[in-house]
């Protein structure tokens, strides 16, 4: 039989594998099929081809158009699927693996390009946060902001999800502006080398953006500098000797770790068997523990439940797990495949092994169990494997020992604060949940044990028909965890596309910053109307575009007419005496709501035009109280525009209302829907 | 002479030096003075005081208790500033230095305590960016959340500033609510000494918050876990002989550095001689270069300005340093004192040496200049010297080593971009500074150099009055940079309290996140009020407390009368044909203005209550438009409750205005102040 050959994708040529690459086989029958790998890989070419010819091109683009980017290859990606579903059957993986693996991967990346449209802006400079006054006449402010970095993205994944595991670190390194080298785990890379092939070839991404490692990596590591970014998805002691890379530490090079978590699930004491509460949490251990046959870094190893509940979890879980069919991926009927390869069922065996010195095995037993359609002896299957831990404060192994299968072990807590204990025994996790009806319970654990986990995932009855479930990472929410689940942080929205940015704390005029945000600051210089700016469409209107209008005064009658007609006739604004009373107001005062609506009598200009509707409104504040007899006038300067629709395109504008005296009565945001 | 006794304060005690114990030598006479270190200091009986008492006291605390605790601190020690200022003269710093060391080291306590009251909830979880939507019917959410990690911060500190350099760590440290031992250099732990008994002295903290290690910090780092803080600031090679301790890789401790920078001043195309920018140039380069004698970790390093005004600036800057007079920092007329020690003069001395390889020194000369009021030969005194590099691009020396004393190097550029380029040399830096008028330049220097620098600072004519200084870090902005300036950040105001939290993913129903972030999230069941909610205290009101209106209709007439009323007169509202062409609207239809005023009207309590005031409107978005003969109505849910004053506290209210067919209409967070 000849064997597939895995190439890699290095400065825009497929490198087909050399004589010392590693033969790769199927997961299912233990035979070689594929061989990758090639020891003569240029990867100082590679480098300078991301920095020199990826990266400029990306910079170019804004956010909004990476954005775009990632969607079209997410659409690419979509339209394939089920080749992509067909290969990977040879990793094990049975078809709701794939929707994990392959469906999971591409939807990441549609969150990734909607966010980046909603949340970031369509320009080359983020702003991270909000102005800082630094003085008190505003001259000089602050402004956080965050550029792509100028070097390369070398992103190294597990075996466990090869289409997933790239495309959850490449959506947000495409989004922040920087060229990614993808070296995907040896054993199932020709998953990741087909998902890299569809992208390339639908001609979406400009050349350096993307780069595939098929094999090893060589010594590219030892070439990074302080432009560069290291993410890495595996092993603690794979972690470990990367992270002491000399050239990783002196040259200050960024690294992302997310690696062995054992992570736990608490069923709350309020969950007792009978409650609904209990059933889910029974529903969603199984699931986790033979979901992509547990090599999960998300997966369930620790089940805390209370020391009275821990022979009900026994006996409901080990009912459910013996209703899982194991054998071929490929048949219907199957519930778990197989484990990557034999090397990591012996893997899971030995540290099943070492988990059996302190907890007892109750359901499983990987010398007696059933295939189906595959020869049991040849694959790598492993039944699911139950220990009980009796005494888990005095054990070590079922706190630090993470046996990358389906194994998991049951202990039981006296009450919740050695629950939250046991769970913070395992040293930093990347998931704990929680499952319970009592809010107490979860700001408890929450307050306990929220410093040792990433993500802390709590479900009951009212949100177990829409929980997305414990095992899985979501584009929005931070991916990671403290101490042994490596101290690294992925996805989380913007949040990961930062680990591609700099962030630079701005200080200057307001002028510079308008200029270097692309977005008004208060204190810029205004650039007068040539025409009522309502008039002018979205592609006319400039930053810092300012309207003055007339002003208007306000009497008594008003007041009372916007009282009686509205209904608001709060003391303020209708008994001097009493408004007297109120710290806050000199005596009767004009609704704030009275003066909204002046202002928008006094900027708004009647007739149609481009200013299709006014949308929002945000940040308003009132600083000032106004009187009857006071008069009123109105700033309108264009803050911000971003393109929603090829229609129309949002644009912010910066308001402020002063009195007669020019003090400052109100300010705000308003949003305006603006046609092209 | 009896040398003084520099302790350490350990586990509630104060540790006196032993025999191991260094000397220090005053700066100005090169005696010892003062002995510090404790062979036998207990560091792990130190650590496990922090752990247990320090922290466990710190998170019960709100963060706005801690932001008081915080405040206090800074009062006590701006009650003691002239003690700190006699002290610190030994260190070689002027009265000018002090003011940047002691009163900087308060202003940042007191910027802290205020972000701390102003930007984080009077409660203990934090709450970081906004719900997450996961679920199409909103029953499953997420939300970021920070809460403090249960080690202690190991605080490591350069000698140059031994108040702020503690104060900017232990702010932030303090408001996270996570214990600190505080390890300032040796040659001028003196100072930190006395400003630790200072805070200790007012009885303000609880026990086990604070430790000091005045000496060496013997093994300490080798006992250190996945909750504890590593934050240094100091030399490259320490930092990389820290950050390679294994027990620091093995455990992924966090560690934050700062470090060696070879920070740059650009002068911009547009700032030829003649123009306030040179001239503003000048004056901050001097400063910058003269400042505590050069020992800055922000000074100027590298001076870089046009091929053809490099020379009026080395003209211009020369005649300014030859102003400088250096001599004893106790004299007036001291511009310059001494560095902090023979030891560090030395060292200066050799760094000039190897700039002197690639640039000509152009002013000053190490052996001969004058010195007032002390002994040249015995303090550690060094004149100010500037070198020049004619041949940038081909030089490696004046762009990696940093002189850490009064010592700089001009050099020439071409255009924008290779001045830029020459900035990005120096491989990561913790501020660069471009003085412009020029908005464009101000853009294009921090697209080009945002990546390489953790600040830049931009100054010019408009700014220069208000501007603070290319060398001083501000709490409101981040501190640190990446690659040869550590990759590491500080302050930054919550950015900084960060570093000693841990973010948290939390997943749940949006009852379970009301109750972990103390906030209301919509969908959780609302609590019915048992009176109407402006007529409960501020303390009286629970979160989810809820109101639900009557509803009203609106009317053709109550359009029309609104319009002329104010004068919004925009033919949405007006024109029935016209607002049909518009593609958000149906037809004629109601003001946003005039649904907010009515929801008012439908929501208000006109007698006097608690309800002081409504200060502002947050987050209002229109979302269906509201036709003639609708009606509408209110909902009314305390979301947040924030203390402000003795007397009243904001309350914010989530508002939803619905429809006939409960169709939501506007969603929005109103402000109002109440009374206790």
């Amino acid at each position: 039989m000849t064997l597939q050959q895995i190439s890699s994708f290095a400065a825009g040529e497929w490198i087909t594998p050399d004589a010392g690459a590693r033969t790769i086989a199927s997961a299912i029958t233990g035979e070689a099929f594929a061989t990758a790998g090639n020891s003569s890989l240029d990867v100082q070419g590679m480098l300078d081809y991301a920095r020199t010819v990826g990266g400029p091109a990306l910079r170019k683009m804004t956010f909004h158009e990476r954005a775009k980017m990632i969607k079209a290859l997410a659409n690419a990606l979509g339209a394939q699927k089920q080749v992509l579903y067909d290969l990977s059957f040879n990793t094990g993986a049975i078809q709701s693996d794939h929707m994990i693996d392959i469906d999971g991967g591409i939807g990441t990346m549609f969150v990734f390009a909607s966010k980046g449209r909603r949340e970031m802006p369509d320009g080359h400079v983020y702003l991270d946060g909000d102005l800082e006054q630094l003085s008190r006449n505003g001259t000089f402010l602050g402004q956080h902001v965050c550029t792509p970095l100028q070097g390369v993205a070398v992103h190294i994944n597990a075996f466990n999800f090869p289409v997933w595991g790239m495309l959850e670190k490449l959506a947000p390194t495409l989004l922040a502006g920087v060229p990614a080298i993808v070296k995907p785990a040896t054993n199932s890379c020709y998953v990741t080398e087909l998902a890299v092939k569809i992208m390339l070839d639908a001609g979406i991404l400009p050349p350096g953006a993307l780069q595939l490692v098929s094999g090893g990596l060589g010594d590219m590591l030892d070439h990074l500098g302080m432009q560069d970014v290291v993410s890495f998805t595996g092993s603690a002691n794979t972690a470990l000797m990367l992270r002491s890379n000399p050239v990783i530490l002196n040259n200050a090079v960024r690294f992302v770790a997310e690696q062995d978590s054992l992570n736990a699930s608490i069923l709350g004491p309020d969950a007792e068997p009978g409650t609904p509460e209990f059933d889910l949490f029974i529903k969603e251990v199984s699931r986790e523990m033979t979901a992509k046959a547990g090599q999960k870094c998300t997966a369930i190893r620790r089940i805390i439940a209370s020391e009275t509940t821990t022979q009900a979890v026994i006996e409901a879980l080990s009912a459910r797990l013996a209703k899982i069919t194991i054998g071929d991926p490929r048949l219907d009927t199957t519930r778990m495949g197989a484990l990557v390869s034999n090397g990591q069922k012996q893997d899971v065996l030995e540290k099943a092994a070492i988990l059996g010195q302190e907890a007892e095995r109750v359901f499983g037993d990987p010398e007696n169990f059933d295939v189906q359609g595959a020869d049991k002896d040849k694959g790598a299957f492993l039944p699911p494997m139950l220990f009980h831990c009796a005494d888990p404060d005095n054990a070590q192994r079922v706190h630090d020992t993470e046996a990358f299968g389906p194994v998991s072990t049951v202990m039981g807590y006296r009450d919740l604060d050695h629950a939250i204990a046991l769970a913070n025994r395992g040293q930093g996790s990347l998931v704990t949940s929680v499952i319970t009806h009592d809010p107490t319970v979860a700001r408890d654990v929450v307050l306990g044990s929220g410093a040792y986990h990433g993500r802390i995932y709590i479900n009951n009855r009212d949100s177990m028909k829409e929980s997305t479930g414990h095992g899985s990472p979501l584009p929005h929410m931070v991916h990671g965890g403290p101490g042994r689940a490596g101290g690294g942080e992925e996805m989380g929205g913007v949040r990961g596309v930062k680990h591609y940015m700099q962030r630079t704390a701005i200080q200057g005029s307001p002028e510079m910053l308008t200029a270097i945000g692309e977005r008004w600051v208060p204190g810029t210089p205004e650039i007068k109307a040539t025409a009522h700016p309502f008039t002018r469409k979205y592609g006319e209107l400039s930053i810092g575009e300012t309207l003055n209008t007339a002003s208007r005064t306000v009497t008594l009658d008003d007041i009372e007419l916007f009282a009686k007609f509205t209904g608001d006739t709060f003391y303020a604004h209708m008994d001097d005496e009493a408004a007297k009373r109120n710290p806050f107001f000199p005596g009767r005062v004009a609704h704030g709501y009275l003066l909204l609506s002046f202002a928008a009598g006094l900027f708004v200009e009647p007739n149609e035009g481009p200013v299709l509707a006014n949308t929002g409104l945000d940040n308003l504040r009132f600083m000032k109280p106004v009187r009857a007899g006071d008069s009123i006038k109105v700033r309108l300067s264009v803050k911000k525009k971003t393109q929603r629709t090829d229609e129309y395109g949002e644009v912010r504008w910066h308001v402020t209302l002063t009195n007669q005296d020019d003090e400052m009565v109100a300010e705000y945001e308003l949003l305006t829907m603006n046609a092209y």
